[in-house]
């Protein structure tokens, strides 16, 4: 990445830390490695995206509801899914360093080397040879690759290396109390599949006819071998995912329609189109019978954000074979020839989004650092250009100065909106600086309460990203917040 | 408990999985103990929970900020609380049947048995015994209890028992590729150390003057030996805490404040005060000095929903004293003699509800079975009255028939309303029946479309409570059901 684009994003990591957005998780305790905290900004935002989200999934579609099904799920449920046998990354360990690596980074990070050095030849062929590897699963000709173009481990300049063998990436623990006897279960590693196992009790005690849809929000955990860039990769990450059921032979038609539905989800929020782009996947999933991903313009590169995925019935007649339980919908609707359609087990089309990198994304959107030089003197502001749905603080309350009743006036006007938003009081430093504070957290309105407040009941509210003031009736407040933070702006009728 | 209020626990938990309220984890393969999930009602509500805490908390105190720190936390963290070494229970097990007990479950059984069989003394002498070695971590002790009362196996019928070790109710994971060289790290048993440990971080970058609270809502995990009564002690569980920090001295007049604040938000839900009660704690935990349980009339007794703890400055001072980090507070406010309070590490009160628990109060509080019989013909609903808040379906929409324009007059309406409230569409059966399936989930509007609609744009509208109709303008329904549902009604000004 350029150098600027270095900086912007070394930028929106340390002002996250610095306003309460993100934290190192035990940063007292010196952190522990891809794990991260909300702050108290952090925590107010990533609720507004999933209440966003929620509400345009489950509230605005009466055939989608939402469910919260438990981390804890029986194990048997991922050798269904393919989880146990297949979820894995392949590992050669230096037998000198005694560190372990992914097979397929180090060839990565040497046909990058290959470029650099202006051997494309070198980097194509490499390139070639390691997809054929991973595609068959071939892992000895992983290592003869390694051997053969002399990657050395970066510790300890050696080429002793092990077999390539297979790491799972789920975590794993033991349930009960008998440690001898007790079942190891794992944290999930996606939750989809607390979707898909509990199909049949929603879709009955639901009363739900296809084509419908199961959405959830949650935790989801995976043991990455190398994690980093923030939250973008992380160990315990939350994912927001929609499972739609339709009639088989619909897929393709769902799959076009859920595509430009979620990225109208994006753009509704104002981001600029050409910040997004669709990649289709040329190597599918065993499962998927088409798969696109919405990728965004990070800082480093477009980047995965949301996956739509035609899952077919994969995971549904998984279920069926190893719980020994029909997952079967019958479909009374008639068919060309004037025949129910009748039982069959349904398609899937699967939105999943990643709750974190929907933050960051957001937060590097948002971020801008003005430059407010006049020819008089040099002056700046940082200000996170957050969509008003999403701000933490919807509105700042400040009394001009601490005395004079302002505090209590202020008080007053901040009751009577409190219940409706999330506000913050100040009265330190002068008013110049708060605004500031507030531009740094993106809050849309600062409220100034001065003497003529006392007087005509009026206050001075300024716009976070014009920096206008304008001088309105305490009593239209709510009003003026309710319009400019309302769902509605978001929310679209699909 | 008595029959029947047995049969009304047994019916809720019937009732909760009919209607999509609480499904057992796992079902299709047979269930994971002590595991449940969140039906689409049921996901509802809990988020309903959450947001009303949430803005009773946090929106509603300005001293207040939420935060949302990860499940997987430093290892270190856990030994600093006291939960490496101290967060265990007293375990047996039968050689013969290879059977694992709480040593304290059996001793607690057998004076259970005592008193069904009249011999009192035993029973007092017993339970006398059990509080001293259970007090004097006297595990020897425990073990002779058990023989010297001739407790047997209840599936061996022996008394081949092994000593008495703790068993520690934290699960465990591995972190990292390198298996032999990963971290253990632990689910956090409680969210409480998530606060304690971004302490600093959020007083910082917040700018927070003591008091102030931190608070949070998350998943806990504990390895529970006997898991029971449904959602009520369950091995992955969802817990909303607050962590109030206060100056040293200060604590017993805060704790009285939110023992009353905390009571007054179960209250405000329209709850009947004589369902709760306070429970004084005369053992008190290492880190209290000062501990108050809010408890519920449940059918099987009165039992914990939340507790108000005085925690001292425990917690941050052993992080302090593990991590090495300074975790104190520069108190600038004047003291009696016009000295600034200075340095100090901050005493904490403590807020914790078991959102779990507080869901199974609200269904059970909620569940009715009515009786409707006149003295023609015999009838009965069962209805969920739910505080309208609360409620996951805000309001039906019906078309009388589904012919004549009816349905699309009546998706008309709900597109007007559905971005203000989560509702549902429903066409079939009569109306009767479709009004009884929503008063069985709570919902307190239903809303009928029929052909006087076509002509004045007026419906009827019909409350869950009183089962009354009225006829209503269209246009009118936004503003009915927004009163009613307003989170106004329970959020009020300490």
């Amino acid at each position: 990445m350029s150098n600027s684009t270095d900086e912007l994003f070394k930028n929106v990591i340390a002002h996250a830390k610095e306003y309460g957005f993100v934290f190192p998780s035990s940063e007292i305790y010196d952190g522990l490695s891809a794990v991260y905290d909300y702050g108290q900004n952090g925590a107010e935002l990533k609720n507004n995206l999933k209440t966003y989200w929620w509400k345009a999934m489950v509230q605005m579609n009466d055939n989608i509801v939402g469910i919260d099904s438990a981390i804890f799920m029986h194990p048997k449920i991922w050798k269904a899914s393919g989880h146990v046998d297949g979820f894995s990354d392949p590992m050669i360990d230096n037998k000198d360093s005694n560190k372990r690596y992914r097979a397929d980074q180090l060839l990565e990070d040497q046909i990058a080397k290959y470029d650099v050095e202006g051997k494309t030849d070198l980097a194509e062929e490499l390139q070639l040879e390691m997809d054929n590897a991973l595609k068959a699963d071939n892992l000895p000709r992983l290592k003869e690759l390694i051997i053969q173009h002399k990657i050395l481990c970066p510790l300890s300049k050696t080429a002793n290396w092990t077999d390539v063998r297979q790491f799972n990436l789920m975590f794993s623990t033991q349930m009960g109390a008998v440690t001898e006897d007790s079942d190891v279960i794992y944290l999930r590693p996606e939750t989809a599949q607390g979707i898909f196992v509990n199909y049949l009790n929603v879709q009955k005690s639901g009363r739900m006819k296809i084509p419908f849809g199961i959405a959830q929000i949650g935790k989801a955990f995976r043991n990455e071998v190398i994690a980093r860039q923030f939250i973008i990769r992380m160990r315990e990450f939350e994912q927001m995912e929609m499972q739609f059921f339709v009639r088989p032979g619909t897929q393709a038609e769902w799959f076009d329609k859920w595509k430009q539905a979620r990225l109208n989800w994006h753009l509704a929020l104002g981001t600029d189109l050409n910040k997004y782009r669709f990649h289709e996947h040329t190597k599918l999933a065993h499962y998927a019978d088409a798969a696109f991903d919405i990728e965004f313009d990070f800082p480093f590169g477009f980047k995965e954000v949301e996956g739509i995925h035609s899952r077919t019935d994969f995971d549904l007649s998984q279920h069926q074979k190893f719980s020994g339980k029909k997952l079967q919908y019958f479909d009374p609707e008639l068919d060309e020839n004037g025949k129910p359609y009748g039982n069959y087990v349904p398609y899937v089309i699967e939105t999943s989004i990643g709750l974190d990198r929907m933050f960051l994304l957001t937060m590097i959107n948002a971020f801008e650092e003005e430059d407010l030089s006049t020819e008089e003197k040099q002056d700046s502001r940082t200000v996170l250009r957050l969509h008003p749905c999403l701000a933490p603080v919807k509105a700042a309350i400040f009394p001009l100065t601490k005395k004079d009743g302002l505090p209590e006036k202020a008080r007053e006007i901040m009751d009577n909106l409190k219940t409706d938003f999330n506000l913050q009081y100040e009265e330190k430093d002068a008013i110049g600086k708060r605004y500031r504070r507030q531009d740094a957290i993106g809050t849309p309105f600062c409220i100034t309460v001065d003497h003529q407040t006392l007087e005509d009941n009026t206050v001075t509210i300024r716009y976070r990203d014009t920096m206008q003031q304008e001088r309105v009736a305490a009593d239209d407040l709510q009003k003026i917040i309710g319009d400019m933070v309302s769902w509605k702006n978001v929310l679209k009728q699909d």
